[in-house]
């Protein structure tokens, strides 16, 4: 090891220290002193405008000499209308209800203990993510009313800017009597430590990784520290017999075309037999009309001619475009084994009227989030009442679908007795 | 790879894939049918008392010519006491309440959806156990109960027994009209096939290692499949100033010396320093006629004279033994810090006759189990009314402390609407 990598390593190290320290911290603050800090930080960045957007120019500046994609340069500008809606995102999570704390379920057992659990901060919450300014606040947010200690790992474009709002992220955390190190940024963008971090047990309880495939396969490698991970959406609709066809018109459009590049949005449309007849050849003029390549099953290529002829690959694609794989199914059954076969596990919906079909897709269909009669695209913390969301989540475990600040929390037990003993 | 390697991991495969299958079938069944399946079991294992003995047999034989040591020979005996709990063991899980199926918390958004969640099964459940057979039982109960396919490992010396049961077990399946491949002995106990487990991520969805340390941190380091892990119990009892001394007394003598080699033993006890002079030395003789080692810091040294001097490294050990390590402490705080600092985050409790401190404790220690007057030993599945025990997890994260059906399941959002779309 080069000195160069021993001090990253030991700096993560320090990081890691200081964060458990301030966990430990953070566990016994009040609610009211965490809504405090998201109040003195909203009103440090609404200060603080000309200095983040001049450190977003230096990163956009630089972004642009290396010739970052146009997509990613979007993601990373930052303006004066951005900046007020991180302000609105704090205090929209300082108004949330406090997570922490409750005790549920206390139950008077047969020894004469009382017996229920109790919510608590997870401890130490690493999250590594794209380079968007905006999730610096957002997830220091969540981590703070959840009485976290975080360790930041923001895209190295966005360094710039990301360190500017985490020194004042600090500062207000220290107005507050927080803990300093309760939010810190790894400034050293070196993909190795994100793999290193990915080996802290003990020192880091979670991860959350955002970002890509490629990102969260490398971590899936050699973690040691559970992750909530963020994989593929391969989304379904089914349109069931009997479904009402306009309603099932506008929930394939927008679940397809309301945005293309989103994890919920619907790769693959499943038509009972009975009315893809009259019904598919309706929708491919929708879909024609917006661009939509279509690719179908033998019966579907009969009945919209110009649909391409779908590969098995197809059904295990996650496009992340403007191309729509079509079966038409026979059954209601073979639609919940396509979707069980096929899909990622993420966002599933059904299109039907048969009440009995409902409650059984409900049921038997193995997703984070199965729907009815609503568009995948609704898969989302704020439409889900969550009030803000760190991501959407493929564990079956823990934190399933989208993830709020329940999901960065823990349930601990609690006994009260007065001598019980074991006998 | 040689050809038996080859044939072991292409069956290893094999397992996994129906127990794929039969998860999804699991998954359809009614509380009723699953309840069925396990008298079905109660009933075809008390018609071979005489069969499950002989195989039991035959074990011991094998296992006393490879000298196994006498406390593993202890618990891989079966006679036909132990056959008759197994039986029971069924019926009460068959008495417990249908954890699956129920939604909760469905809301009404201002989108006009409905948003719940639904208790569905986790799927594929791997459970690697000791030589124990009737853990074989237990564990196919709780995991048909909760509706999920499991793959049994149980210890290599128990293979003969836990063969005839699980004969027993699938035809109990089979007569309920649920997949036999619900319930799978993995009958090759070749460690390697253990690691394979671990890897096979997107097929099995949570292995629940028992066992020891050695076998825990092995997983731990190839796992892509998430665990529930049970590793060692570093337990502390606190007794606070101003606690009931005579509470205090019976406390600290049941959480160390009822049970010694269990995970819930207390391994250190903390003591504030105002009570220690005259509390200390009464305690020392109740532990003395039961021959317990002590070993304390330098304050208790003085009070117990026969004490040892603890070293660094006794306040981080799992004696499992008839040791204790005693600590006098100034303050609440430096109890708490202790726990944090040198505890395993498994279970803790204070004695205090002081609600603040007791409500500090609670929020404060970070540990699966946080208890006032109460001893460590009464952290238990059954203790805590979940009336049934996989075993308790040291994860923050899914299930924490006494595991029991609700740890089998897991929680996706259910979505009703009436052609809600993403605007």
């Amino acid at each position: 090891m080069s000195g160069q990598d021993r001090r990253a390593v030991d700096t993560l190290e320090a990081i890691g220290a200081r964060a458990q320290a301030a966990s430990l911290k953070m566990a016994r603050t009040s609610g009211a002193q965490r809504n405090a800090a998201l109040e003195a930080i909203a009103i440090r960045i609404d200060g603080a405008r000309s200095a983040l957007l001049a450190a977003n120019r230096a990163d956009l500046e630089a972004a642009a000499a290396a010739g970052l994609e146009a997509a990613l340069f979007d993601r990373l500008t930052l303006d004066d209308k951005t900046v007020s809606s991180m302000i609105e995102g704090l205090r929209q999570v300082a108004r949330l209800p406090d997570p922490i704390g409750a005790i549920s379920d206390l139950a008077l057992r047969p020894s004469g203990m009382q017996v229920g659990r109790m919510r608590v901060p997870i401890g130490v919450v690493a999250i590594i993510y794209e380079a968007r300014p905006n999730v610096t606040v957002d997830a220091a947010a969540l981590c703070i009313k959840s009485g976290n200690a975080t360790i930041l790992r923001g895209g190295s474009e966005a360094i710039r800017c990301n360190g500017a709002l985490c020194e004042l992220i600090m500062a207000g955390l220290a107005e507050a009597g927080l803990p300093v190190d309760a939010v810190q940024l790894l400034r050293d963008t070196d993909r190795t430590l994100v793999t290193r971090m990915a080996q802290m047990s003990g020192v880091i309880d979670v991860i959350v990784p955002r970002g890509g495939r490629g990102l969260i396969e490398a971590l899936m490698e050699v973690a040691r520290v559970p992750l909530i991970k963020h994989l593929e959406g391969i989304c379904h609709v089914y349109v069931d017999e009997g479904a009402d066809l306009e309603m099932a018109l506008a929930i394939a459009d927008n679940a397809k075309t309301q945005r293309l590049g989103t994890c919920n949005t619907m790769e693959t449309l499943l038509v009972h037999r009975s009315i893809a007849p009259h019904w598919l050849p309706r929708l491919a003029q929708v879909y024609r009309a917006k661009g939509v390549e279509l690719r179908g099953d033998p019966a579907t290529c009969v009945l919209i001619p110009d649909a391409r002829a779908a590969s098995e690959a197809d059904w295990r694609t996650e496009y992340l475009a403007a191309i729509l794989a079509i079966r038409v199914v026979d059954s209601f059954d073979a639609a919940v084994d396509h979707i069980n076969t096929y899909g990622s596990h993420h966002t599933d919906a059904i299109v039907t009227g048969d009440d009995g079909h409902a409650q059984r897709f409900l049921r038997e269909v193995d997703s984070a989030s199965v729907m009815v009669n609503v568009s995948t695209r609704m898969a989302d913390g704020f439409e889900y009442g969550l009030g803000a969301e760190i991501g959407i989540s493929n564990n079956k475990l823990h934190a399933r679908g989208p993830v709020g600040l329940e999901g960065l929390t823990s349930l601990k037990w609690v006994v009260l007795g007065n001598g019980q003993l074991r006998t």
